[in-house]
């Protein structure tokens, strides 16, 4: 038997998607979520110092992993979450890593401490950036067929579409609604029987 | 047979790591190559409205990828640079991950206009994150036993830290010498017969 167990703090944040994955794939894992005050204690124990980090223990061997996008592939590709064969698989990982930069982007503008500098770069990525990137999946989504980002379904990367956009807050309905096709793939991500238990359930955080 | 053709602008920039693996494996490819005024004629091109793209036709079929780290994940596994095994092929892409996070943050700085803000992010870079990863990396190279991130030898996030490595022009030597399990992995890297050969003849480009 193989047990999971995912260290991060007490936020969605970048585990979130990583949960999301074990969620959709029914698999049973160990949430350990920790305070501030207590990162000094479990910085040590990561493979680079970072949160999150999965522990994988088989066979009485313990396997760790960092970089949530790297364990968020590792996870789908284990639990048939990342596409079909070697080129569907990059396609998704490809939409993922887009995701990603959306992502960082918003990280970056949430730290931002001088206001006017702040609010510029608000303006442009509310505003342009992040429009840009969904008429670009809009396009892809629609083209292959699926409602999904890959032809063969849904794989991680929907996942990782539906968590980010869930960081937009009430800005997101404004910004996903002239793009039907990606309403419609998260909506689906979001109602997902398993997914949606999960988000029902899971302990409510500032982010 | 199989046709590779990569699209960059005429940089090293965020192609060279593909360009590397390209190198390493022996794989010919086409290295098409633009100048920004050519690049809205290859944006509508490109899967993301980004460059670099990577077009492998093969059968009369042509696949695209977009996202410099997917695409070099993609040949990586192709040509047996990604690790063995999943395991492994995760803790590569860890290691490629961390890089790809030292990297953003010196485009990041690079780009900043404002003088006195990007003293003081390149004395935090220079003087301690750099050092912070170095040292998590040298570490774990040395525990592994191989003298690559991996245990069994070479893979594409070698290549990648060299590559990164060499963004950082005269600072380089100071900042890697500390830490002599990194600097005898670049040494390798860069020594590596396809590789030297690829760098000794590449295009002369200012980044
Ligand atoms: N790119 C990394 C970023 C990891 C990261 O920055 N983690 C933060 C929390 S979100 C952290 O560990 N901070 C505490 C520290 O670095 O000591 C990932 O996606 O895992
Ligand atoms: N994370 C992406 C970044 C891609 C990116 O930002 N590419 C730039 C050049 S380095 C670009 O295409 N700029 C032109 C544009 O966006 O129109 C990757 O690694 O491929």
């Amino acid at each position: 038997m193989v047990q999971y167990k995912l260290n991060y703090f007490n936020l969605r944040g970048r585990a979130e998607l990583i949960r999301l994955i074990f969620a959709a794939a029914g698999q049973q894992y160990e949430d350990v979520r920790f305070e501030r005050e207590q990162w000094p204690e479990y910085k040590p124990k990561s493979p680079l110092g970072q949160a999150p980090y999965l522990e994988v223990i088989e066979n009485g061997k313990t396997f760790q992993l960092a970089q949530s996008l790297t364990i968020a592939r590792y996870l789908a590709r284990k639990f048939d979450l990342a596409g079909k064969g070697p080129e569907e698989q990059s396609e998704a990982e490809m939409y993922a890593d887009q995701v990603l930069d959306l992502l960082n982007e918003m990280v970056k503008i949430h730290f931002e401490k001088d206001e006017t500098r702040k609010a510029e770069l608000s303006k442009k990525y509310f505003g342009e950036t992040i429009q840009n990137t969904l008429k670009v999946f809009e396009s892809k989504i629609t083209k292959n067929g699926s409602g999904y980002f890959v032809a063969s379904g849904l794989t991680w990367a929907d996942i990782f579409l539906a968590d980010f956009l869930g960081w937009l807050g009430d800005k997101k309905d404004a910004l996903i609604t002239p793009f039907p096709a990606v309403k419609a793939l998260v909506d689906k991500v979001l109602n997902h029987p398993k997914i949606s238990e999960w988000i029902a359930k899971r302990p409510k955080t500032e982010m």
